[in-house]
This record gives C-alpha cells, structure tokens and sequence, in this order.
C-alpha cells in the first residue's frame, strides 16, 4: 500500500473559552442522547452558537455515579458567552433527558460559573443543595425523579482550529480515512471534533474573492470540481475527493497529539495520497501545530 | 396486562411555522449525521433557537437523486426567524456534512425563502444554478465534490405543543412506553418530537409560583419525589415514574393522529398506570387535541 | 460523474427452501437484538448453518400486537434442515430475548411445521394454546413474562444466490456503493443480504485449482492484489477495489427486483468503473438474473 | 432510592474451552460488523454451535495495525470443538467482512491451533506467509484487498456459567438494570455476555419435570406470570419483572469482577427488589460465584 505524502506544513489554531463536562445517565444510550442533543448545531463559529462535540465514553466505574456518561466540551470565544451556552445547552437538552446527572470535569479552574445554582431555580423553590460523591450538588425534582447537577463549573482557556486536510483518488477514500482519523481522535481527551461526524466537507477560506459581505467562502483551491476551472489548484493531480477535520481541545498539547493520531489513523486507509493543514501563515492564530514532528 | 387509564382531557397546542427539508447523502448514516447536527439544540422554543427534529427516514426508491435520506422539520414562531434558522442550520450542520443534497419537501407553500440561493454565495462566484430531478438547483463546488440545494423553501403553518403525559409504576416502565410511544410517531408524516430522543423529563408548567424572572418551570404535580411533600399531586398513589412526550406536526391532523398511535404503543409496555396530557385550560393555544376520540 | 459499465451478463441463482418470520419486541432495539443473533453465524451454507438475514423494519401499526418488529429470512436446502435451524435459532436467540414475541410471515404456505408446538415444551407444562390477534398461539411463561409464539410456520421455496460485483477506483469507493446497494435492497419485501453487513469482501469460485479438499477457493479473477500476477485477471486496469454483494429471495421476482435497485444505488456512488456479476455457464442454477433487463 | 436486597448466594460456574481474538477493520463500524456476525447464533451450548460474544472495543492505539477493532471469544466444551467453530466462523464471517485482519489474543497459550495456516488454502495456491508486527501472519488475496490473519490462535481453559438474577417492581426496571449490568460487564477485559444483548429473558432449569426429553425447562419459579399458580415460587411479592445475565470469561477471577461491577451497576436504577443467582447446590460446577464478597 502506498503511503501518503505529508506536507511539512501546519494547522494553525486560535484561543477561545471551554466548558468541559460529564453527563451521566440510566444506559449509556440516554447519555449519549442528551450528549449529541447538547453539542448540536454547534460546528463553527461563523454560523453557530458554539463549537461544540462529545469529548469521549466514560465507563460507568470511572464516574462519580456509577453510571455511564459522556463528556462534551461547549467553546465559545468569551467567557459570557460559554456561561450563557451552559445555561441554555443543559437547561435546554440535559434537563430534559430521561433519567441524566451532569457533573464539573475542571474542578480547578480559576474562573468558574455557577451553572448548578442558576438552573435550580427551575425547581421553584423545591430545589435542594446537598452533599454527594465528594461535591456540592443541587437536586432538582422533575418528572423523572431528581435531577442531580454540580454547583460549579469551570470555564478554561483552550484551543481551537486545529486541522488537518485528506486528499485521497476518490470521494469514498478521503472520506474513510477522515472517519479514521476522527475515530482514533476520540483517544485522545479533552479534544472534539465539532463538526457532523467530526468531518467537514465544506472547508473555507477567510473572507472572499467576490462578496464583500461573506466571511468565510470554499476553499476552491481544494475543490476537486473546479480542478480545471482555476489556475491555483492545490490538489495532487490524480485526487478527486477532499475532507478537511476541524478540532478543538482544551490544551496545545492535546491538539498535537491529535493531529499525531490522526495523521497514524489515516495511513491506514489506501488510496489517500497527501495530507495538508490549513494556515494563514501565522499572522491570525497563536498555535502552529506543525503535521512533521 | 392492565392496561393504564386514559384521562378525558386534552392537550393545548399553538400555531407555529415549520420549514419541512429532505437531506440525502450517499449513505444512510451520513445522512442521519447531518439531520442530526441540524436538528441538535432545538427541544423548546423556551431557551433554544428553535425546536426541530427529524420526521423520517426516506428510502432511496422515494428521493429525488436516488440516495437515502432523512427528512427535518425546522419550526420558529415567526416566518423571519425560520428563514434566519434555515440559513444557520443548513448552512453550518447540513453543507458541511460529506456528500449531501438538500431538497424542499413543501412545493405548493404560499410563502418561500430562496435559502438556496443565498447559501450559493459560499461558492464565492463559483456556484451554478441547474435543473435537475425537475427542480431548480444550486450547485456550489466544495471539497466533498459539488454541493446540491433546491433555490426555493416553503415555510408553512404548523402546530407545535401536542402532548401526553405518561405515569407508571416505576421510571423505567414509563421511560420504555415512551420511547414506544416517540418510535410510533415515526411513521406519522410531517410529526417531529424535538426533545432529546423524544421524550421530556423535566416538564414543565408555564411561570413560576416564587420566582418571577421565570418562564417556565418544574411541573411539581407530576413530579413523583415531591408528592409526599405537597397537598396537590397529580399522581396516581402508586406512581413512581412520569415521563412526558411532545410533538409539533405540520397539521391538526397530523397531531391528533400522532396522539393516537402514542396511546396505542403506550398500552402494549406493562406498568403504566394513567395517560394524560397537559392543557391550559384552553386560554393560550389554538388547538385542542383530545385523548380520547 | 462518470456512470459504471453494466456488463451484459447474469447472475445464476439456485433454489433453496425458506421461513420468513416477524420477531416484535417492547422496543425497536430489542426486536433488533433479537433478529440480530438469531440470524448470525449464517452468511454461506459452505460453511455455516444457514443462510440467514433480516428483511426489513415492520413499524408497529404493521404487526400483529402493535409493537415494532423485523422480519427475518432462515434459508436451508432440505425442509427437515430449515426446521432445525428454526427449532435452534428461535429457541436460543429469540425466546431469550427480551419482550419478544415471533409470528409467521408465511400463512399460506403448502408446508408448515408446528414450531411454536415444539417450543412450547420449554414450559414445563405451563403452556397455554391461546386465539389472539386471529392467530393460534402458545403461551410460554418465562422470567420476561409470558413469551408469545405462532403454532405454525411456513417454509416455502425460495431463490439463493443472486448477486453483484462491483469494480471501482479505490477499495473504499466499492465498498461505499455496496452499502448503498444493500440499503437499497432492504426496500425490497422478501430478500435478504446473508453476508456481514451485506457485503461479501472475499467472493469465490467453485472448488480449488490446487487443493482437492477445497469446495471454494479465492476468485483470483477478481482479486485486486493478483491483477499483475495473474494472466486472466478480470479487473479493469484502474480497478483497485472489488466487492460483492449476494442475497436470497423468496421469489425470482424480487431477485430481480432486488438487482435492478442495487444497480440504480451503486450509480450513485462516485469512482465505480464496473458491475458484473457470477455465474457458472448456466450449468449449477436454475434462475438467470439479467443485469440489463 | 431504596437499594435491593442482595442474596447470599452464589453462582455456579463450569470449566469451558475458548479462544479470545482481536478482528480489527478500516472503520470501527466494519469491524464491529465482523464480530457480531462471527458471534451471532451463539447464547447457549443447550442448542448452540457454540457460546461467543464480543468483549470489547480496542481503540486503534492499541491494535497491531493502528486500526479499531473488537475482541471476541468464543467458547465450547471441547479443544477440537473450538478449532471447528473457528474455522466455520472465522471463515464464514470474518473473512468475508470488508477490510478485516485477525489477531490471536492468547499467544502464551499452551495449546494452539493453526487457524491461519488452514484458511489460507482459500487463497487456492496463492497465499503468503509473512512477518509484520512481530507476528507471522498470512496473508490471503481476496477481493477487498490482502487478507491478513495471524498463523496460531491459543485456545485456553475457561469459565462459563457466572449469572445474576434481577427482580423488580416491573418488567421494564429489571429489563434497564440488566441492561446497565451488562454495560458495566463491558469494561471487564475477558468476559462475555453472550446472550442476545447480554440478557437472558427465559432463564432455565435443568432438566424438567415433565418432559423427558427436554433438557432445560423453563426456571418457574421465577416466572411473574406463573406466581399465582405455583407454591413454591421464588419471586418477591411485588416483582413483577426478572432478568437473568449470564457471562463466560477467561479466568474465575475476572467473572468475580464481573459479578461485582454488574451488582453495582444493577444498585443504580430504580425499582430492583433483589439480587441472586443460580446453582445447582454446588453439585455441578466447579466454581462458585459468591454474590457478597
């Protein structure tokens, strides 16, 4: 099998604001139900509330219940806007599901907001505040029983833009090998892949060429169907499908380590032919993740 | 098997609008991934954007370009904010997705919004406006290949609110009828239940008895860990899990049909005890959807 | 998008004998579970016990009990062969299951057997010979509850065989468009895709032209990784990805039925060159299914 | 939430044989396929060929390929009847699945069978033996590609038989504790479920007492809907749901685990009454299972 050229290039990435949580549940079908719920629309910022996505599983002997849970994480630029996100989002898509519990996963964190005591009010004053598992928790009794969520949640600096581009001899091939790379991301924590299927199909350029008023617009550099119509084409001859993943991670570390992962993962897929990243040479973000170690 | 006691009553529905979208992709699961993302974050119009859902799977056999898909319903109460959710949601959660189309499943609505032809910018000069499968398309060129969305979309009038309340035995036995009730509703065309896998845990009465700042909150009658505690529970004695469903559907009809195969599922799950559903005494909303016919 | 060559040719089916049961659970995932395991372990009869596959999804306004169920199809060559699968798979993946009840799809058929007679032995005494949903029934208690099945169940002359090779640019472009042409044959009542997820990776001839002991040997023809050591490779030049698909009927009609979908589903799919299909000269089946009708 | 009463009892268990591999595929979903059809029809030695099931997800960090895969087991009673099921069903349903490769979990096995070396005749004369990943492997040309699978597969004494017993209040609480029991199982590498779902609905005796021929009957006295008619019923007054797990590991210490966590798990959902298990006075097997350490 031939082996993909990797371009010695590199992902540039942005500061932005993180909430990182575990949301529990009766089966691990009901957490991942209010899991996807939460994190959805939620893929950019240019068109989204948030980015957002499902971090990773957390077995049931690894939670604080003793049930299973997923941890998501909630991105959003400033520290308002996460607040207000975590409102809505839980409130909204976490409260309302059968049988779920959310718990704090930055319990150190300097900056903290207190989601818990907000949504209580919910319970219109039958709401409690109580002791449990080594945290301070507000019950809130609703149709499914008690709903049980941490006082606290952090807000943390994080990292997001990370990326990498597949280009591969067909649709179908760039297409597995992006599923493999998301899929070998879930590895690693503290790291989302924030769009549908952690797999973006649609990647952008900043601003555009011709409508003023449009902030992002294709990057038809990587367009397969305007191969011949442009005279900067930067797709290896013989490739005719194109993905671009998109992550988000609480760490610089994390991010690096992911695109390691990835880049593994997607050797492993014949018929790709070469992997980029997206950068605007360096002027925009603050993190170069370079794809050659 | 006992079955539950249906209540003589009804639930209180409101008029809406709704936008009604076919996504296909290449794949089943792919296109289940963008239904998903669009349709994410939207349980209530009480603190999210909007509340949408996906109605149905649609077989290839049925669909314009002969690949699977899923089709959406995207309701607002003002034709403006579909519009504006339209452009969000399909542009972020729906374009970005690998390999799908876009197509409008209300062709004879009085009222349109040229979603396609706005989101045709993206391609930043690039984009084409074809006919095909006998309707007017965009083609917008990105990474995946060429990206298909029908120019036109009807926004029509709906109804949102439809309702029943489920009481049973224990959480679980109420938790499995409604997730009967919510797989039933499926098959009822043009019927979304917006909540997290369709069902509410957490339902709610309009207001708040203590806190004024509050739209909506716990419905404590219904809540089985507070009847002891207050003099006007609801709950049949013996009660131990409530779960309510709500559902929006493009009709009246629609709403009482989708009310009537929830009830049937419902019976066929032992240990339920009582079926209700929540109403306003007819003072806020348009519609009365009787239980019993 | 270039379309693939539909080679003039025909798959060569065989006939087979059938039972085409609906196993109906509480949930949509327990039927499935259910129709899952009990049709395991049988891709091929070279070398597994059955053939065996899920049909379809029957929504719960379509079944007997008003609960959601799958129908299943257990294939064998000889009548008494068919009855002991039923007897086995039945007994130790179905009535195991969770909430399940099986009726029979097959009602008039010439040849019954008294399974649901058989099975009933398990109670110990306890079964009950019960009318319901106009059908004969037996009652068996069990942990779960009371495990309802029919008496009787045809078995019926059916169709195996029939299939498709399908030759694309890459191993991931066939493999996609094989799965589109399995969803796409799930549409079809009465067929059934024995192999795991539908597709078979690694097609074969009759007998061996080494080894004496072997009944099926690697199809080398079409083998991607032999095309440049082999003299007769059957691959087009630029084809790197092989797979076949093959599915059992309970008529040469929906054989047909089910090849005509699956070509419209496979065109779909970018980077597919070619569809052919298996046959032997004509000499082994009875049934010639015509790619180009 | 009251807790359940847990019995002190214990389970009895019985020596088995089993083989434990690793199918690892191009997508986590491919491979998953592959070990569910490898072990599908396969609950129970009573009427099955064999006891199999899958035991976990291992992430493509942890695989010899950098690809996800799932790790199965398969068990019978006989060496020479688990080289025969693995033959038929690695054969049938493994390397039939797209993309697959198989690994030998047990490689400091005493006894050893040649699995690899014996399917490669599929390859009719042109199969390779080589060395990759510190292991000999053959390689077999198929369709989809190279086929790889490891040439020795140990085959290691084994435990079958730890079982939990669960009743509740309702059918549908026992059902999700079973279920959350299960979930739990997952995260103890070794040991299977190997019921439909994990789940046994019709747990059995041994033996009848009515029917001579029949070797396992219905456990009546842990039937609800048989409580009324018989004297010596062994169901709390108020259960009205009960579900049997039954798992088959590689060690009796890693089915103590199991029965721990899954306790555990079962202590989190509502409704349980009590906790026990099944055995035959210790008469039987050679293992006993204590419920309360």
């Amino acid at each position: 099998m031939k082996l993909p050229i990797i371009e010695d290039t590199y992902a540039e990435a942005f500061n932005t604001k993180a909430a990182h949580l575990l949301i529990t549940a009766a089966t691990k079908n009901l957490a991942f139900t209010a899991a996807t719920e939460a994190t959805g629309f939620a893929t950019s910022f240019i068109g989204c509330p948030a980015e957002a996505g499902i971090d990773k599983y957390i077995s049931p002997d690894k939670t604080p219940d003793n049930r299973p849970g997923y941890s998501i994480i909630i991105c959003q630029n400033k520290i308002k806007q996460v607040e207000q996100q975590l409102l809505e989002r839980i409130g909204q898509c976490v409260l309302t599901t059968a049988t779920t519990s959310v718990f704090n996963l930055l319990p150190d964190c300097d900056n903290n907001t207190n989601l818990g005591f907000k949504l209580a009010f919910f319970a219109d004053g039958y709401q409690e505040k109580v002791e449990k598992y080594g945290k301070t928790l507000y019950k809130i009794p609703i149709m499914s029983g008690d709903f049980l969520i941490e006082e606290d949640f952090g807000i943390t600096n994080a990292v997001a833009g990370g990326n990498l581009f597949i280009m591969a001899k067909t649709q179908q091939s760039a297409l597995v090998a992006a599923e493999a790379a998301v899929n070998a991301i879930k590895e690693i924590s503290g790291v989302i892949c924030p769009f549908p299927g952690g797999i973006v199909a649609s990647g952008s350029k900043v601003g555009s060429k011709k409508y003023k008023f449009m902030n992002a617009t294709t990057n038809e550099g990587y367009c397969p169907t305007l191969k011949d119509r442009i005279s900067d084409s930067k797709l290896p001859e013989d490739a005719e499908g194109v993905y671009e993943i998109v992550f988000d991670g609480l760490t610089e570390e994390s991010i690096s380590k992911a695109t390691q992962v990835a880049i593994k993962a997607i050797k492993t897929i014949p018929g790709v032919i070469k992997i980029s990243a997206g950068n605007y040479g360096g002027n925009l973000g603050k993190y170069k993740i370079n794809l050659i170690e």
